[in-house]
This record gives C-alpha cells, structure tokens and sequence, in this order.
C-alpha cells in the first residue's frame, strides 16, 4: 500500500536495527481515515474469501481490525492479554512470549463467539515473530474454526513471523514489508498490496 | 440512543447489582457498524464545539473512540496504561486507580501530540467511579489542553463517576445510563443522547 509507505516515510523514526516507531499515525495517535483505507484495503483483498469474522489481538490492532470488519460486514473480536491463566470453561488461553516487549501473557478467547462454522481474518499493526498471530491461530484452531489469512500493516521482513506463519498453512498479505532499519534508514521490499492498487 | 438500551436489553448480562456485561457487542466481540453509529452519535452532539482531537483509553474504548473521531475527522489519541512509572521527558503520567478491576496503572501520553491548542473529546465504553476519565482529564490539563467534554457508551448512574466529572466543570454525554443493576435486572435513567435522536 503506497500510501502507508509513504506515511512510513515521511513520519515513522527507525531507532536502530529492531525498531519502527509509529506513534503519529497508528500506536498512539491514531489517523482515523487512514484506518478506513487501511481497513479497505484488506476488505479489498479478502471479500471473495467467506470471512466470517475478524479477530484482533488488543490493543494496537483494534483501530485498523474493527474498520476491516466494518468494510468486510462482520463482527470483530478482540482477543484478551490475561497476566495469569485462569479456569474457566467458557474460555480458550495459551500462553504467547512477546519477544519484542520481553513479558509473557494468556491469549484469551471467549467459546461464545467463535465456533467451527467460522472462517477468520487475522489482523494486526507489526508482523515480527509471529508468535501473536501463532497464538491467535491455536485459539482458533481449538475452536475449530478456519483462518482465512493474516492482514499485517507492517510486517518486519528480516525477522522470521512470515516464515512461521506460511509454514502453517497461512497466507500472510502485509501493506507494508520491511527489509531493513537503522537508524534513520527504512527500506522497503514490495508490499502484499501493490496488486491491488489502482495503476498511476 | 435507543438502539444501544435495546441492544443492551436483547444482549446484555446483568450479574449482579455492580456488573454489567456486554461482551457480545462492546468489550469481545465488536458490532463494528453500530460502532460507527455510535461515533456519529458523539459526533452528532459534539459537532459544533471545536474539537481538535479525541481521546480514549485503551482498550474497550479505541473502536467507539476511532469512529468518532472519524466522524468528526480529527485525530485519535490513545492514552496507554503502563505498569509502571517511566522516566521520559516526553511523557505525561498520572497515577489511576481502578476500583471496577483492582488494580492501579500510569496512565500515559505523549507530549508529542496534544498540546495548549487542543479542545479534546474523551471517549470511553463505562463511566462507574470515573477514575479513567479524571486521570485523562489530570493529563489533558497537565498539556493546557481544555476539555470539551466525555462521551460515554454505558453510565452507571449508581456510582459517583458523573458527579465526580461535573464537579470538575466537565460535560457529560452518556448514550445510555443505568440505574439499576440485579440479577437479570437492567434500570435505565433516560440517556443523555434522547434529544438528539429523530423522533418517532
């Protein structure tokens, strides 16, 4: 998607090697538009596929996920981050290591809203490990649902969560690839989108 | 807003005289278009009043909080609960109770992005003690930003939230308001939003 490179571009800080900060646009300040288009443009790809709902993971990727499941005409669920497991039969948890923010939760997922007759789009801001879409994958898995794919914002192509996810049978579609930072350098690889995009 | 108390009615689970939930449309699973309904029902009565930017907190109240500020197209900001003090002089942090979830966080924000210009909206999904809002208002001052107001989804009319809001000269615009809690007993005070809904 040009127009995330570009707002990458103009507004994103690369701190070192690891780091993208995107805080104007999409972590803290949010441009609301721009999460339509975003939200659009996943709906653009992904119409055809019998999505049934979107799912998200708090809290980053709620903003661009609920303007997905608005232009796909379906419901969004937000999976939880629990500190601790806890029992309780109408839930499904399993734990998910954050490499990126060193701390460890319990994806959480209510039994009510997602069963074996759904077929889920995944959304998320960062690709990186891929260890908080492994996670959502084996919630939905236990409620025997199907994933329709993976819609990234902005994927980390040097690290190794698209790998991971492809290797489970996922197709993985990113607005943005990255292929290296340093400081003040981003270099982008051709993103997922550019197909979908109206020629110039 | 009617369409929320009816859908609160036909979806909601009152547990007992202090819980509310409303899991299956706001808090897990998400109604992403009567979410935009809701923003334009903010948007409807804040339309005139100046406001720069929207504010909420994470995480129940980023998607009503990004359909309003779509609405009234202006940018979000999400102010972050953090587990602990962070030493940065790019930060604004106060200290915020919850006594609805047991817990105390810093609430967090940029000085980046809100500043003596700004007239901002709060948004969020429950007014109960108003400890959120008061700790948004504590960081919106602590910027000389002004405060046009706080829209709330669900007020719990029992507990002292909207008192507490008013007392320091702030508007309160509550979509719905409850009374009374009990088991399987739902009470609405008639909402804030009435006069600005069509008549029938």
């Amino acid at each position: 998607m040009k127009l995330l490179e570009e707002k990458i571009r103009a507004e994103g800080k690369a701190v070192n090697e690891h780091i993208l900060k995107v805080d104007s646009f999409i972590n803290h300040q949010v441009d609301a538009f721009f999460m339509m288009q975003i939200g659009e443009a996943f709906a653009g790809h992904f119409r055809d596929k019998g999505i049934t709902k979107v799912v998200t993971i708090e809290s980053s990727g709620i903003a661009p996920a609920v303007m997905t499941a608005l232009a796909l005409n379906v419901p969004l669920i937000i999976l939880k981050k629990q500190s601790s497991k806890i029992l309780n039969d109408d839930l499904y948890q399993t734990a998910v290591t954050s490499f990126t923010k060193g701390c460890e939760y319990e994806l959480t997922m209510s039994k009510h809203f997602i069963s074996k007759e759904d077929h889920v789009l995944i959304i998320d801001d960062f690709l990186a490990n891929g260890e908080a879409a492994t996670g959502a994958i084996r919630l939905l898995r236990l409620a025997n649902a199907t994933v329709a794919g993976v819609g990234i914002l902005i994927e980390k192509s040097f690290q190794p969560g698209r790998d991971k996810l492809i290797e489970q049978g996922v197709e993985v579609f990113s607005l943005a690839r990255i292929k290296r930072l340093g400081k003040n350098l981003i270099e982008f690889l051709p993103a997922d989108s550019k197909m979908t995009e109206p020629r110039n």
